[in-house]
Formats: C-alpha cells, sequence, structure tokens
C-alpha cells in the first residue's frame, strides 16, 4: 500500500447514500415525529426502508425513457406520497410544508463516523466530489448539513441521467475535464462499481455492512475485482497514501 | 452593519476573473516563458489583455445563438491562437502540450489577498460557489489551485449559456433549489450586478480597481443601487455579521 496506487487518477467520484452517509437511521429519525403525528403506526426504520424501496424503480422510469429526467428531490417526494398513501395517510390533515420538510430528511443525513475525516485526507491529494444520483441543490445541502468538504457536485443532474447508466459516469468524468481512467469512482455498491470500470473508471469499493440495517444481505462483500476495496474511507485514504 | 443584512438569501453566487482572482497578473506569469521562448516580443501584461479582450466578443457569439454553447476553456483556447496569430506566431514551433498548459494559466490565478479570507468567513453563514462564465473543470482547478473553498459549482456550464443572459442566474438560482431572490451576486463589475438584479438576484458589489492593471477606467464605482458595495470580500463578510 503506497502513494503510486491510482497514479493517472484526477478525480475522486463518491456515491453519497449509503457510501458516505447513513440515510437508513437519518430518514428513520426524520419521520418519528411525522409518523407519530399523523397517527401513522409503521416504525421509522421499516418506514426508511419502504421509501427507499421505490428509489430504483422510480429512477427505472427516467432510464428507459418513460419520462424526462427529472431532479431526485422530485422522485423522492413522490415516493413519499406513494409510501404514505400505502399506510393510508389523509392528506387533508397534511400541509405541503410537512412534506417538504420531511423531504428535507435526504438532505440531514449523518455521515459514517470515518467518511469526514477520510474525504478531508482524500482532498489533500485528490479532487473530490459527489458522483450521485442526487440533485445539485440536494448535495449541497447535504454536504453543508455533514462538512463534506467536496470540491464540486457531479452526477445526475449535470448529466441528466442516473446511475448505473454509463452517461452519468462518462458526463461527470467530461464535467471535471478528465478522461474516464482518471477518474475513480468510490461507492459502496457491487452494481455502481461495475457500472463505473464498464465506463473505464477506476474502483473504490468501500464495505458498508450497515447500510440497510443489521439484517443487510447485499454488497456484504467485493462481487468483482476492485482497484481498492477497503472497510471504510479512513482505510481507503491509507491505501493511497494520503495521510 | 450587522448581521440581520439579506436575511433571506441562502447562496452566495460569485463572479470569479476579477472578482475573486487576479487574471491579468496570472495570465501575464503563465505567458512570460512562452512568449520569450517563442521570439514573441509583446510585453506578458498587454497578452493578456490582449487575450481577455476577445473574452467577451467570443461569448457573445453563443449568447447571440449564432454558435452553441462551449465551455469556456475552449473560448479562451481559441482566443489564444487568434491573439498568437496576430503577433505573428509560427505555429509550426509550438506543440500543442504548450498551448494547452498556457490555456491553463485560466486555472492558475492567484486569489486578491482578502479573497481566501473573506469567502471562508461568508460560508460560515451561507454556502457560496462561482456564479461564473468559467466551466466546471476550470472552476474546479482554480478552486484547488487558490484554495477557494466553495461549496457547489454554478453558473455557464449547468446553465448552458453565458452571463449576463438571465438564464445564467436563473438556472443557477433552479440549480442550487433557491428563488432568485434568495440568491446574492458577488461582482466587481456592473454589468454582472444589473443583470443579476434584473433576474430577481440580490447584489454584493466589490470594488476591483486594480483588476485591468493600474489604467483601470471601469467599475471605478458603483453605478447602481445595491444592496451592499464593499471594498473587499473581507469588508463584504463584515458587512453580513460573518465573522
Amino acid at each position: 500500500m503506497n502513494k503510486e496506487q491510482l497514479p493517472y487518477v484526477g478525480f475522486l467520484g463518491f456515491d453519497v447514500f449509503g457510501t458516505v452517509v447513513d440515510w437508513r437511521s437519518g430518514i428513520a429519525r426524520a419521520s418519528e415525529g411525522f409518523l407519530s403525528k399523523h397517527g401513522l403506526d409503521v416504525d421509522p426504520y421499516d418506514f426508511a426502508d419502504e421509501w427507499r424501496a421505490l428509489y430504483e424503480p422510480s429512477m427505472q422510469a427516467v432510464r428507459a425513457g418513460e419520462r424526462p429526467w427529472v431532479p431526485l428531490t422530485v422522485l423522492n417526494r413522490e415516493n413519499l406520497e406513494t409510501v404514505l398513501s400505502r399506510h393510508g395517510a389523509d392528506f387533508a390533515g397534511i400541509t405541503n410544508t410537512e412534506l417538504v420538510d420531511l423531504n428535507r430528511g435526504w438532505e440531514r443525513l449523518d455521515p459514517w463516523p470515518d467518511a469526514v475525516e477520510g474525504m478531508r485526507r482524500l482532498k489533500k491529494r485528490f479532487p473530490i466530489g459527489p458522483l450521485s444520483n442526487g440533485d445539485i441543490a440536494g448535495m449541497l445541502n447535504l454536504g453543508r448539513f455533514a462538512a463534506l468538504p467536496w470540491d464540486v457536485i457531479t452526477g445526475a443532474e449535470i448529466t441528466k441521467s442516473y446511475k448505473p447508466v454509463l452517461g452519468t459516469y462518462l458526463g461527470s468524468a467530461r464535467a471535471v475535464g478528465l478522461e474516464p481512467a482518471q477518474v475513480a469512482m468510490v461507492a459502496a455498491h457491487n452494481q455502481d462499481m461495475q457500472a463505473a470500470q464498464a465506463a473505464g473508471l477506476r474502483s473504490i469499493f468501500i464495505l458498508r455492512p450497515h447500510e440497510h440495517g443489521p439484517q443487510q444481505a447485499t454488497d456484504l462483500t467485493a462481487t468483482g475485482k476492485y482497484d481498492i476495496v477497503a472497510e471504510s474511507l479512513i482505510e481507503a485514504a491509507d491505501a493511497l497514501g494520503c495521510k
């Protein structure tokens, strides 16, 4: 392990939800008071899981060209209303302001304990930024909330596409003025890693075995051959010689 | 002067060339060795002025719809070749690598002495970022070079337009999730201020009487009524209660 790893890389693009921040605890925390106030009998962690479960299918409609690209904040809001409907929420008693605020829970997520220190160290050698399906405003607000020291925001909004479509990776590399091989994707999901590799990016896999809670069954190991596999962003920084 | 100024503002968008960084000295410094090596008898400051003088007309072709939007790095490169041609440069003796490197001079400009400290203080209260005609890669690289602590990059590339077209301001506000009136433009140019105001933004004018060197004749005073007029970003931070 030394500084010569990934010598040609000039940008680290981060997956954010799950890789950098703990969305499940954060959304459960943001939802708890709302669910209780409106008499919805659902565990806040289950509510977070149900809301998040709609994330992939809602992006799929955009990827498939069935609807034009819209920011993730819009999809999250739609999905929130779907989940609330399933639990029989009485929308007549819920204000738009409450829904906007609850949806902003996605901008108030805590970083994993290693994330800020790991990014701070990686940033000494590499420009860093989200290469996420989050939109610019969402990433900006989350970055401020969680003190994530990124240099630029790439990903879905600047490419008008959703990972794992290859255009999200390719357009993000182009936006930072680099070839795909000069960008490394940092993510906790094998699907993201493999799409990034297919686009020609380098790959840094971070194990996040508790993203989905104690029962997590996915992404517990690296299922592909990646440039770096690490258990935290601090370990990734160590592997890249970033003190 | 107290913290209650601009209470509804949630983002400061910065003009960069001239307002945050001293492009004239930086481009003169970047050009000097090149001009000498290639036997071009032109003062580096004059060369910087001539190169910069092509900036407005080159963007105008895009604004007028005569050509599709291209990143500023592309316009700067074209303009560089135009200026070199005027001085009789022998392109057969100049490599592409040399031209790329000289063009990167726009990413290696020193901040004005007050800029980093002023931005650091403003950032405590406000999210900050370029709302510039520079492209994402150029702003990213310049931000790293000059240690500019911005949170996001807005402006020309995310809106595919060039200031003072109103869409650059409006699209930047939209990208950060705010109404125009919740964004303040920070710039050293009256034209930029007035276009920002026309788009509904708030206005923070910074006097930069030496941007164009000792003979500067433009933008020596505020020619409109702006929310704040300051002689430095530190003075603007003071005016906004940012310690």
